[in-house]
C-alpha cells in the first residue's frame, strides 16, 4: 500500500514491522482477535499508537498484513516423486490448512484490510510459485506440463471460492478430485 | 444470522428492513459508502439507531445484507437456444457485473460482516439457481448436461477468485474459455 514506507531489512522501519506483527500475534492468542485495538498492540509493541496509525492506517489493513505474513508458504512443496502425487499433496494440504478455522481467518483478514487488493494479490502469488516450482519440476522430469494459469483455474480457485462461499465440509478427496481431473483432462 | 428475526413479508419488520436497505442505498450514492454511520442511516430511515444494532448488530453486517439483495439476479439467465450459448452468455454477465467497481464492492461487503457465513452463502446460492436453471432448460432439450456443482468449479469459482484475489483485467473472452473448456472435457 502506498501510505507505507519501503522497509529494508534490518532497518528501524523492518524493527517496527516485525515487533508491530509479533504484538497482533502474541495478543490475538492472549485476548482473542475481536479485543484487539491500535493502543493495545501499540503498548505491546513499544511503539505509540500514532506509528501505527501512520504505517498501516487502520487496525483492519494492520491485521491484513499480518495474516499474509501467516499465509505465506514456510517450505517448498514436497517432491513425491511426479506431476500428480506432488499436485495432489499440495493440494490437500492448501486445503486444509485455508478450511481451518485460522486459516480461514487469515484469508478473510487478509481480504478485508486491503483496499487496493495487494495482500489479496499477495496470497495468490504464493500459491502460483509453489504451483511453479511442481510444474518445473515435472518438466524437468519430461513430464507434460499444464499451464500453471490453468492449475489456478481448476484447482486453486475451487477451492479457495468454496472455503469462502459454500458452508460445506471441504475434506482432501476434493481436493484430489479437482487434480484428477485436470490431468485427466490434459491428457484426452 | 441468528440475530435477526424471521421476516414476514408485510409486517413491521419487513417495513423496517425495506426503510433501512432504501436509506443504505441513498445515503450511498449521496455522501459515500465510508461517510456511512448507523446514526446517520437510522436518522434517514425513520428508525432509531438501538432498532439497527438490535437487529443487525453493527453497520458491516447492515452492508453485508444490503450487497447481498443488490447481488440478487432480477431476472433468469437468457434462452439463446442452447446450452454453451446460454452458460457463455450468463457468464460474460455475471464477469461484467462483479468485476465493476460498484460490483466488487458488493462482494466485499457481503463477506466482510458476515461473520457466520450466510450472505456468502446467499450469493454462492444465486449463482447456483441461476446454472439450475440453464442445465434444466438443456436437459428439456435433450442436450448433455454437466453437474452444477462442476459448473460451479468450473466457471463461477474461477471468476470470483480472479475478481477477489487477481488484479490483471478480465474480459469476456475469459468467461467464454472457461465455459468452451468445460464443455469440450464433458464432451471427450
Amino acid at each position: 500500500m502506498s501510505r507505507k514506507p519501503l522497509v529494508r531489512p534490518g532497518g528501524r522501519s523492518a524493527r517496527v514491522q516485525e515487533s508491530v506483527h509479533e504484538a497482533v500475534r502474541a495478543l490475538t492468542s492472549e485476548v482473542g482477535r475481536d479485543a484487539l485495538t491500535v493502543p493495545l498492540v501499540a503498548a505491546r509493541a513499544g511503539v505509540t499508537p500514532s506509528t501505527i496509525y501512520r504505517r498501516w492506517g487502520d487496525l483492519q489493513e494492520l491485521l491484513s498484513d499480518v495474516a499474509v505474513e501467516r499465509l505465506r508458504p514456510e517450505t517448498p512443496p514436497g517432491d513425491h516423486g511426479g506431476l500428480a502425487a506432488d499436485l495432489t499433496a499440495w493440494a490437500e494440504e492448501f486445503l486444509e490448512e485455508m478450511s481451518s478455522p485460522p486459516g480461514r481467518a487469515y484469508i478473510r483478514d487478509a481480504l478485508l484490510g486491503d483496499p487496493d487488493g495487494t495482500n489479496a494479490g499477495q496470497c495468490s502469488a504464493y500459491a502460483a510459485e509453489q504451483i511453479d516450482v511442481m510444474l518445473d519440476r515435472a518438466g524437468a522430469r519430461g513430464e507434460p506440463v499444464p499451464d500453471a494459469e490453468t492449475v489456478i483455474d481448476r484447482v486453486v480457485a475451487p477451492m479457495m471460492y468454496r472455503i469462502l462461499f459454500r458452508r460445506g465440509r471441504l475434506d482432501a478427496s476434493y481436493a484430489r478430485r479437482l487434480v484428477t481431473g485436470l490431468l485427466a483432462d490434459q491428457d484426452s
